[in-house]
């Protein structure tokens, strides 16, 4: 990707409307667009990074034996009423009529829509367990839509649903999708704390929640800042005895065993072996994709901008050309990276290199590699690791044997 | 994947519902789920179905230089006032007051935002030209939704956008598109007719329609049936001089030159090299992703069910085992399948012969491979080809080649 062709156009001034340090660099960047208060477009670079989270959600999902799908936003009011969701939730959900006087919602979450799905598809033992999941859009009018994509009005979210005949299915499954959640945060460089949660108004009896200790979020967490452990309602350390100071957390994760208290107000029953019509045994399992870019950002930036870990960053390589005499080496080079594997994006703009390296910085891409005099004059590459700033000068089997080895791909 | 581990539940019974082939088979098949009139869930199969479609526009719109963005459905009224489309498609647009009293709209479509998008970040001839897309849920509050997914409130659209400073740009976009367009609808296995247009509500100049031919369908086309040839309000055949008879079609794409109406409109303006202050000139270029799918399906089908373009499948193979005692062989091939790049759905059910070959007629997967009495007697392997229900029998080294060959594989 040429830089002049791309619809990356950073802001050279904070932007006045950023909450925290994730809404400024994303939209400083050109990863966001906000179209009004809580509410965003993805631009070209937020895309790419969209993606790459969902591809790692999905990577996990289908190893889990979960089955994508895609449910509709719309949802009838009929639905909510069955578990008296339409109450409880009725404060966020966006409701309106339709020209025929129907009562639409725009779904805030989907376990009423899948358990239909689930009740007129399942019948019997046989054919349970079933996992399902996808990676949606979905509505919530917010009271105070906040830190631009960590509280939204419209966020993407994974959202999957167990459905077994026992606890012990349920037990296996949660089991799975826990596993599944700490591999698919730890592939996304967050460092994530789990912790048990009440299920509150999703009901059920387990829930694990998924957090990342950040300045913002508005879930709070008690930390000991000697142990580097945390716990909740508690004063001091259970280890170390030391008081504990709180931390404000962001919710990038919650699931839940939610029982059958969706498949029992729905009547979504299946016959058992015993020959007995059962209530579905249900868990579900939420990721807040937009939220983890946030928390990602939250978690990984300097005072120049953004620091992507390499599995999420939009390219791997920002390939910036200090000499318009030397463009055509820096095309050779860019191909001879994108043909090992590589995504770079070339910075051939016609800007001082002032301009230039600190796009690189805010942009985040893990490695800045710089064609200017050191190789006019001595062919040498300059790479610069963008989270360390190190410096390093290669020439250019060295650079591909070194990004290969940070890649872990084979030479 | 194990067919009885997948959410595929088809019915028996053709759906009550269905308003025409397409509609039926999609239902039957258990691609889709009604939730209401109008709005669709993709179950699993469907999903699948979906992202092939996806991913040829997207081979296709890259390779034209397109970016990929994703906007949000929820929108301000306040930018359709700017256009006066609030009034235009007053009809169409679900509306409403979220808590604050601001009044949304969920986007019928794009063109104002994507208009807004741009003004904020562009804003010199040197950042043009540039084409967005994205793949993305659209909301229609429809007078009468039909057939499906062919007319429903709640749809999937590709829209393309481009960004030029003069007529020539916009013309050499157009092309682009438009031969971009004519590649994914071949790559479809889409049959289909491009007719000069009018533009209509859309504003601008020129505009094409890409429309299938078939059974349902809201447009109309005049047919010559001796030339084989489409052409518009005619009532005989300009070649042949034979009377033209009327073809309902079913719109799959539609491209404008919108010209400036919607960057005037919105002042969208650029400073061009003459120093002047221009408002760009515009493209808009739409594909209905879940209407390509029901076009599909009324163009391919026979009595027994669905058959699929090999590029568009859910799955390559359908693997068919009929003897539980040939299962662990059913296994190793379907491995063996796998391993050479095939997606296979292996039908290992409990289930009567005839039962998983109504199934697997109606799924429509390309290719029936059948483990059975002749594998058992002499280790040969039955081959359906789906389309043709032409059969052969094969040792497994001659249906790996053959497979190899109908997908244009290296063996």
């Amino acid at each position: 990707m040429l830089y002049s062709k791309s619809f990356i156009f950073t802001l050279r001034e904070d932007p006045k409307v950023a909450e925290s340090v994730s809404h400024k660099l994303l939209l400083k960047g050109s990863f966001l667009y906000m179209v009004s208060s809580g509410i965003y477009s993805y631009l070209p670079l937020g895309f790419r990074v969209l993606e790459n989270v969902s591809n790692i959600i999905r990577k996990h999902m289908e190893a889990s034996g979960a089955q994508e799908l895609l449910m509709s936003a719309l949802q009838p009011i009929e639905i909510w009423q069955k578990t008296g969701r339409d109450e409880v939730l009725s404060e966020v959900m966006f409701k309106f009529k339709d020209r025929k006087n129907r009562t639409l919602v725009l779904g805030p979450t989907h376990e009423e829509e899948v358990t239909e799905i689930v009740k007129k598809n399942v019948s019997s033992y046989k054919q349970l367990p079933r996992i399902l999941y996808q990676i949606q859009t979905k509505f919530r009018d917010e009271v105070r839509p906040r830190f631009g994509i960590v509280r939204s009005c419209e966020f993407i979210m994974k959202d999957a649903y167990s459905f077994d005949t026992d606890e012990a299915g349920l037990a296996k499954n949660y089991d799975t999708m826990l596993s599944a959640y700490q591999a698919i945060f730890k592939d996304c460089g967050l460092n994530f704390i789990m912790t048990e949660a009440d299920p509150g108004a999703m009901g059920g009896s387990t829930s694990h929640e998924f957090m990342v200790p950040a300045e913002i979020g508005e879930d709070v967490l008690c930390h000991c800042e000697k142990c580097d452990k945390y716990f909740k309602d508690m004063s001091n350390c259970p280890n170390c005895e030391g008081k504990l100071s709180e931390k404000r957390m962001i919710e990038v994760g919650h699931i839940f065993k939610l029982g059958t208290k969706y498949s029992a107000a729905q009547e979504a029953l299946f016959l058992d072996k015993d020959g007995a019509r059962k209530p579905i045994i249900m868990g579900c399992y939420g990721i807040g994709v937009s939220r983890v870019l946030s928390a990602i950002v939250e978690t990984n930036y300097d005072d120049k901008g953004i620091i992507w870990p390499k599995s999420i960053s939009p390219f791997d390589i920002q390939l910036v050309c200090l000499d318009e005499k030397l463009l055509s080496l820096a095309l050779a080079l860019g191909e001879t990276l994108e043909k090992n594997g590589f995504k770079v994006l070339l910075d051939e703009r016609n800007e001082p290199a002032g301009v230039k390296f600190n796009d690189a910085y805010l942009l985040g891409n893990p490695y800045i590699v710089i064609i200017g005099k050191n190789y006019a004059n001595s062919q040498k590459i300059d790479l610069e690791i963008r989270k360390t700033r190190q410096k390093v000068s290669l020439s250019e089997e060295e650079l591909i044997n070194f990004l290969n080895n940070e890649y872990g791909k084979q030479s």
